[in-house]
């Protein structure tokens, strides 16, 4: 339910305007050496104040370890992180509790826990939950540096300028949706399997966990389905798998072929627009115009790239043990 | 590896070449009417002879019941599935084994398993090993009548005429990829959970691990990184959860909204394409051209709607389990 | 590895010595009125303080609610617990680290995990890692109202008075061992599975976590190996399958039958016994007597009943689940 | 529900008097040479046709390869194997099929699958499923050449004289139980975590899988609970770990120390007695006396010891995979 992969495992809790949020990593070889500090850079990428565009909210996102780390190094134990949660107003959201937000799960969670769930800022909905994945995804990094993971925004509202496609949100008042690139290259051969175990398969699983990821392609993705066979088709040059072109984006049957992993995801505009919105009032039985309050992402995905980079990590790290290419003990 | 699911458990074996393709469905409840007839209309779906673009391959895919059904109903044990392999022609792959096909698994499959796999006819890699996905798939059919799946190709080589879009592979001599879309209706609200085990992170991991699969949107999918906040919202209209719009696709925060689900894949060009290519000889080290003989689809995206919904029955089908609006007992 | 369950998980965390001791519970259904006193009886019967025969040290095991419970009421997210640690004194253990005690899991950590371990009172491997455990069993009970589990020692150092096994104890200035005898009623027919997930299965699995356990046994358990088979069946006697006796235990063929469940366990006396040992000493090489210090149970077994009583409720409650006699969402 | 195993997986499936029953094998590596031959001296272990005390019931156990073996080779695909049903004789149990026999799971079953199960010979719950057991063990044994894994019968009806022990049930025209003892040596140090996958869980887990059995112990076992500690404890002699003595049985915190590991396990008498017996008929809501025909073992524990060896292979196979003893392609 809360967990993923299979021998390098992470389980997540938490809500956002709860005590914590946080996160459980099992299987972490031990001998790693690890420190709070390692994960700060990837927590300050996913934070979004410093950016235009991103929430003004400045979370002090400092990862308290409480197990698993003994001398400053992994003990291969579970690794439990926790992030304190400050600076919260929940009382932005109490007001509202009987109006679902369109595009947020406030409705779905209501019918499915019922009336159970924590609704404030989201509760375990919340994108905040990610802050445990990418300080996981900074020691799937640290366990694999022969391999490099970077992924990046490509376009924001339609327009490959960025600035520009924010602005194209500020100026109408709305919240916008853009396209994220991720690129990995030093990937060994051979990872994943055929069908349920694909690449394609276990990246796409834990991509769409991602708020707000609406599509995942791998390669030339979607472009794919208008080419010829012969155009898409990756002709082997050498022995060490290198293609010609790279329209698989390195997976080939599922399996890594040493070429570079390429995927794009959209991510959808923001639930949590300015503008004015219409839905039922649940107590009322009747719809009712109203306006979100609160401090919220003109565009999301703008804080994407690194958790999108933290569960590609996650998966390569739990495939790179399932091929022994990571040692269960790093000496 | 080759198993899927939670409480309703697939696990997939055979070769293209082998004596068999099978399936094993764990986790079936007890009680349920079965015979391999119920099997045969979506079974004679995923041939291809009929269609025009389809291989002219004619399986015998009739499904033989080894265990779990007794007295024409399931007994709520493993109910395993064989398909025979007959009308193979294991001699088209011997020739070229040493010239991996650009856009199959040979090279990888070749490396990762140390040159042991079965490579005639793709081996495992084979979309013959969708038959038996197919069969569970119609069998998890059965388990819910009260929700309707249908996948259909929507368009082909950029074509949403489809004739002219298998003309323009036929004219060039080449393969041709396609768009399929998938939608279900009867969806009770509430499947599904946020982060892994969301609705899309479930349906992607399988539909990924249908062979050709490049990428994978739900509800307005990729167009959503063009919108606004304020456009793609689905405003909620009454106490079912009906939305105005539908650019969720039928899920929020992962979870099932109770609106129709719907979703696209992109499916690529038929690796095997009548075109001379080029690719790497491993015996020699050398490249050279060479073009593939044998029985291939002209489009592959053909057969995939039957094996879209089949994936998509196998999900709902253990959703609806975990959520207990499936028995365990059907009466 | 530090997982256990399918529907109703728990994942275990901390060293007895670093900050904390923890468990994450997922899956457990919304609107269960939970608050940390509904633990606190549990936890208090698994702290050794009062009793003769078990360490001095007084834990303050007061559970600390992370996560999963708002307003009074579960939310049907995980719920992370912790257990400060206080009151610990590791400069006990850090004299003697190069000689692994006898009974201990000293060495093997050391092996297998490359000198990274937090060898400070056991680190992972303590029994303190039990408190989460008698945390989310005493859920788990809450869950079930209408199961009864009760657990208790039977014998202690061969001795069915127990004050007597204790003081043999004593009296050899050395630990001792024991019995415990678990029942539990109120069960449904059905849960379990014939083969790998049989009642006996799953339970052995969790019992044998327990540390010191050395052996499990169910209904008439070893003893039926020497008995006929007419003596060891038990008849039925009407139609909600009361046996007339009770010697499986309450499972047959894996599966309850509605009986008392009955089992029973051995726990080897504690490792640290005062006694004077031998042992290697892997700095020198050499092997050299030593003798235990710090505070340890006379007999672990007085502490263990609650916490089988704990792992018990954790897989009935996940088979509840499994079988739907537990609702997702408590009303 | 029925699949076992971690990296080297299990899934069973059939009925004892069904088409077949069987076993699929995923996770095996590739590279391994493997005919059914390979498989035989097990199969034969197993069958009791040749055993004073064992049905005479002559099943021709010859294991039929479907898929995972190529040209004598594993492919690292899954591995599933066959065994025809021949030999049965329905009729014997259809005439009794309101009356459950004792200490059979025929009521249990009718009650849990709603009378859909497949009674005929317990249907899915026969010993005969243990076949796929013992040839996935087999494999397995073939994985580790390092390590030798011997059981045997120690008692029956008990007595430690095995042909006195049968004589007893002769005599009482009764069916008898029995012990087994296991042993394995050549294990590495390292396998195994503390609590949940702990060597004692895991290998109990399945031990109790294995119809009949009623008790396992590890080491010393229940004899442990009547010890002094510093009886109990195993001195540490030299850096290999090698102990002084055994009580532990080869297993410390749940983690192999490298000596041998030895473990035993009860076996209940055959459930189908000659002797008359007293059930329910469920269908006249009256309890009748009445006596099983057929052929049955007058000791199963007599067959046992194979399939204990294949379980506890098993076992170790996926430990060795976790703990990358075992190679993923065999070279």
């Amino acid at each position: 339910m809360n967990s993923f992969g299979r021998l390098f495992r992470v389980h997540i809790f938490g809500e956002s305007h709860g005590e914590c949020v946080g996160i459980t990593i099992d299987g972490c070889p031990a001998g790693l050496l690890l420190s709070p500090e390692d994960l700060l850079e990837d927590l300050e990428r996913r934070k979004g104040g410093k950016q235009k565009g991103a929430t003004p909210r400045q979370e002090e996102d400092y990862p308290i370890f409480k197990s698993g780390v003994f001398n400053g190094t992994t003990t291969g134990f579970p690794i439990t992180i926790l992030f304190e949660n400050k600076n919260t107003r929940s009382e932005d959201y109490n007001k509202q509790r009987s109006i679902p937000r369109p595009g947020h799960a406030d409705w779905v969670a209501h019918e499915k826990f019922g009336g159970n769930e924590d609704y404030r800022g989201g509760g375990h909905f919340s994108a905040r939950l990610t802050t445990g994945i990418v300080a996981a995804g900074a020691i799937a990094k640290k366990l694999m540096p022969q391999i490099t993971i970077a992924a990046a925004v490509t376009s924001i509202a339609g327009e490959t300028d960025l600035e520009k496609g924010l602005q194209k949100g500020i100026d109408a008042k709305d919240s916008v949706g853009g396209i994220i690139e991720c690129k990995a290259i030093g990937l060994p051969v051979g990872l994943g399997e055929p069908y349920f175990d694909s690449v394609e398969s276990v990246l796409s699983h834990i991509l769409f966990a991602i708020p707000a990821v609406r599509g995942v392609e791998f390669g030339t993705g979607f472009a794919a389905a208008n080419m010829f066979g012969s155009q898409h088709n990756d002709a082997i040059e050498n022995a060490e798998g290198t293609t010609k072109t790279n329209h698989a984006g390195g997976v080939v049957g599922g399996i890594s072929n040493g070429n570079q992993l390429v995927f794009r995801l959209a991510v959808k505009p923001t639930s949590s627009t300015p503008k004015q919105q219409n839905s039922l009032n649940w107590e009322t039985g009747s719809t009712e115009d109203f306006s979100i309050k609160g401090r919220h992402d003109l565009c999301v995905a703008l804080r994407a790239p690194v958790i999108v980079e933290a569960v590609t990590a996650l998966v390569l790290a739990d495939f790179m043990l399932v091929q022994q290419h990571i040692k269960r003990v790093i000496v």
